[in-house]
């Protein structure tokens, strides 16, 4: 019997406010606290969606997940008080990497997109290793 | 008629996570991270408690809320991906300012206890003013 | 007579050490935190390279300075106690914006290296606007 | 022979710039970044002033020092772009923590005043310890 093509991975989505502390002298999102959210968002995707517990992995499991590459656009101001909606996709499933597309977006207006390269590591040598396997079958059976 | 004593103002309470942005090299929560959670709950107490929007009473009104003194006691760690409830009580309400008593903790443990007098200010003068009718009100009616 | 072409723009470093409130529960930069301090190699760059006051120019001149498009590589670990040298260098004038190539390193191993591009606005209306004279000129000496 | 009375402990000062990141759209010091502020502070007062080096300390020693009280008098604004000047006094030297009186002013005026005590612990178990001896040995020779 022939193997399966993957199913693709499903779209995970969270609502976040915008907070006061995420907002700069101009009144707007200071940027890196986008990244900020994209990384709280990575977190939920891999306990609420996936259910490997992120906090789990990177406490007693010792697994670290850094990033590698990031590109980002920014589209459109993002203000304090609004509720945006993060939105990610699994663009690829490497060996001991995953690309990741990231967006934010609200009231009909994309404020950021971004892809990140995030890659599993072993958190005593900081060094790149294999996908764990329940990560693999979580995103497998997504 | 004598006046009506002023009625005390619900405790209001929201369950935050602790992220791996608030987490320091110790792997516990990083103590000015608390104030932010803090700051957001305040945000959230005026926005869904109080029913006046923080973000439009600190944008378009212009009317700011710093704050001028702080206590605190750091009683028990928190750890990255515990959910702790954090809650707010009113213990004063001032002609320009608030006294707030605000809290951290779970699974019955308390973690973090603070004293926060905030001022009501022009934030083109940043000077005090008097608490906005509006607020006043809702502290009335909580 | 021909037009002069445009001299290169010196690079500019400055560094920074890493901080306590850097680092991340693995003991290493956490990435966003990257993106605040190059921000704050750019702040400098303007005050102390182009003779170009930040805080002023983001203050009462109101003028604004976001980022519109951010590719960033992080090869190597950047760990806490560390002083880093980060480098700025002008890749591309335009009407509007700036594209700028970052970089961090220490001990003679690249740690990141990123390109930004930014783009003047109006804080009032966060509208692009035409590169500020006084940047220009700096520009053109430096 | 009578002990010889403790010797003060001569004040610790640093400079730092009001960056872009530390500020809110009021356009001021977000209140949690003065603590970044002073915890930097102590950082470099261990390091620089002690000669006990914080990174080293919190990393292969596994030493923490984390708070357990605070407090703090927000007195006057800090602006974006000020150079504030940080100092530090250790009011008490207790056998596992200490007692440290922080402050920042410019322009001849108070910004913020602190009070914090720190305790030094075990970074596996989060308990409290004696003061390290180097740490003890340092501040008697201050």
């Amino acid at each position: 019997m022939a193997a399966a093509a993957p199913r693709p991975v499903a779209r995970f989505e969270r609502d976040y406010r915008i907070r006061f502390s995420h907002c700069d002298p101009a009144g707007i999102v200071f940027f890196p606290q986008y990244l900020v959210l994209f990384n709280q968002l990575v977190e939920d995707w891999f306990t609420e969606g996936l259910g490997v517990s992120y906090a789990h992995m990177l406490g007693p499991r010792r697994i670290g997940l850094p990033i590698v590459r990031l590109e980002c656009d920014f589209r459109a101001i993002g203000r304090m008080g609004e509720t945006l909606t993060f939105g990610l996709d699994v663009e690829r499933v490497g060996g001991k990497s995953l690309t990741l597309a990231l967006d934010a977006g609200g009231g009909g207006v994309r404020r950021v997109a971004a892809r990140q390269v995030l890659v599993f590591t072993d958190l005593d040598t900081h060094r790149a290793i294999a996908l764990p396997e329940d990560v693999r079958a979580a995103l497998a059976a997504a």
